[in-house]
């Protein structure tokens, strides 16, 4: 065994928490505040995640105490609430193999993480704060759809300008689907709403509200299968449509909007035997475990009963995580709770000074 | 029934907070996110509870984002968060009475709050967020006591440098007595830590820590209990105690340090049949509801499996109590989670104009 760790040529941490989002970060000051160092390895070439990559510059306003902020702002404070406990970003990184070294039980560095570029990290215990960035669009699957993709086709909305005016389809049955389908409505040309049976998803609300607009013929919703694209000089003009009722159609649009959820990307979340409620985490709302004893998921990744996708509830998860943590590190030991305003070693840790007289 | 409605001259609103405190003022804000108004009621003149009352001036590192922050500016922030769904604050008022209206099943505003000052608040769920401030110290029962409190003895450690160079006596046995035994050792002239029995309910490490400092002579432990407090001319001069040995034992001290745990302020908590753990509510992790329907509670004074009292816990609960209520007043139907950085209805319960395009 000890010829294992002689020769283990990687990098050696506490623990590895996948993920440099919002939550990933405040992961690595809660660990640092139980005196526990972290690696931090995010498949993105920079820290912040999903929450920068996809609305940088728009102000958020739920998070607690501060009224008004942006995701780059809200990055580079967290980034700098984590910097005294000096944690390792391996960027542009992703995690392929989580591996559990079972050959010897006192091994303390019971994990082997592998990255895509090779890297190899051994860690006590691992950390999933993947967020909504380990997903991605389920996707339509008609011949010629590819090429399309982003310039007619599209998975996700990034600017509504792009479909002002334009004469739309959207594909799906579920909250995405109808609350787009409201949404753009407003500035649409025409929106046809398609889904493949009459049952949906959707919360009663917007249903309701879609099939208002199409009693006042302000949009159309069918029931049908697309089955077609059909294109000139590689422009989509029509599709063609299936339809419950026996019935092929013609539809003309400009744009195709396809919202048919989210799938894991990482395929590696079922290889690595974890437990899911859809395609989150299952996690003890307790210690924020998976069902893989020492690997921990938080933020928007993970499940429980009453879950919410809120950043706020990331940064609780993280912090009873990283009790939940230090504890499984110091074998079941209670671990005091340090408040930071009057806890010598909470000050220590934190590299600040504070007058306690 | 009708008249009862027709004739109540009192206060109606969605939700009554009890409690101002940072936890209560978030609390405000994710009920506005929901479209819900709320009423916070606080016994103290001004809002920001304990936390304000404690350590005003005092830095927090960790709440999330927010690298250092003291207490008077959190609540600055908190409030302002709030203030665009227009909370009511019914300040200096202590609810002595919270009464379940069951006459009239029909009734929306189920709930009616009376306060000392002879408020009466009708609202449709109740949401307690009143935190370390509805606790008191266990007072010490031996006759002389209580002239001589805040002078020679202290139910809680305000200022280190009132303890200074002093011969101090401390009674407890659980992690306050062991906690600032240890801490006010590296200040005092002498420490002298008694309880009634050799079994501690502090961490084992802190045992352990003052039981080598009492082999070094820096400490002396004792078993015992206080029978008398021996005065010279109105000051605490000497205890008696008598040890669990049959001795009875004098101890001379500059001022006696007493931590037997908080007990509960509000007798109240009982009256309403809340179910306790310990001192705390338990509530259910995925709605924030006690054991009584439409009561819930949020913040320091709740309790739930891995339970930390931690102001980011406070807030991330706030946030599912919201859409708990908000789920309870409207039947059961599904909330649905509105992101305020894209949420044209967020937007418009803050009041701000974000442009989507």
């Amino acid at each position: 065994m000890t010829s294992i760790n002689n020769s283990f040529s990687g990098t050696e941490t506490d623990v590895v928490i996948i993920g440099a989002g919002p939550v990933g970060l405040f992961q690595v000051f809660e660990l640092g505040l139980q005196g526990i160092k972290a690696v931090v390895i995010d498949s993105l070439p920079h820290i912040g995640g999903q929450c920068r990559e996809l609305y940088p510059q728009k102000p958020i306003f739920d998070i607690p105490a501060l009224p008004q902020i942006n995701a780059l702002e809200l990055i580079d404070n967290l980034a700098q609430q984590a910097s005294p406990f000096d944690p390792e970003y391996l960027l542009d990184n992703r995690v392929v193999a989580i591996k559990r070294l079972e050959q010897d039980k006192s091994l303390e560095h019971k994990f082997l993480l592998i990255t895509d570029k090779g890297k190899h990290i051994r860690a006590k215990a691992v950390i999933i704060a993947a967020g909504g960035g380990s997903f991605e669009p389920v996707k339509l699957k008609v011949p010629g759809v590819e090429p399309l993709v982003d310039k007619q086709v599209f998975y996700r909305i990034k600017d509504l300008k792009q479909h002002q005016d334009k004469d739309l389809v959207i594909l799906g049955g579920g909250d995405s689907a109808f609350d787009w389908a409201l949404e753009l409505q407003k500035v649409a040309n025409s929106v046809t709403l398609i889904h493949r049976s009459s049952k949906y998803r959707a919360a009663q609300s917007s249903v309701q509200l879609v099939e208002n607009l199409c009693s006042k013929l302000k949009m159309q919703l069918l029931t049908g299968q697309v089955t077609e694209l059909i294109t000139e000089n590689n422009t989509l003009k029509q599709l063609r449509v299936s339809g419950k009722d026996g019935v092929t159609r013609r539809i003309e649009l400009d744009q195709l909007l396809v919202f048919f959820g989210l799938s894991p990307k990482l395929s590696l979340l079922k290889d690595w035997g974890l437990e899911l409620h859809h395609n989150q985490i299952k996690v003890n709302t307790e210690t924020f475990e998976t069902s893989q004893p020492g690997i921990y998921a938080v933020g928007d990744i993970n499940w429980y009963p009453g879950k919410q996708k809120l950043i706020l509830s990331g940064f609780h998860e993280a912090a009873l995580a990283a009790f939940a943590v230090k504890s499984a590190l110091t074998e079941g030991k209670r671990v005091p709770l340090l408040y930071t305003t009057t806890s010598p070693i909470a000050h220590q840790r934190l590299g600040v000074s504070v007058d306690l007289y």
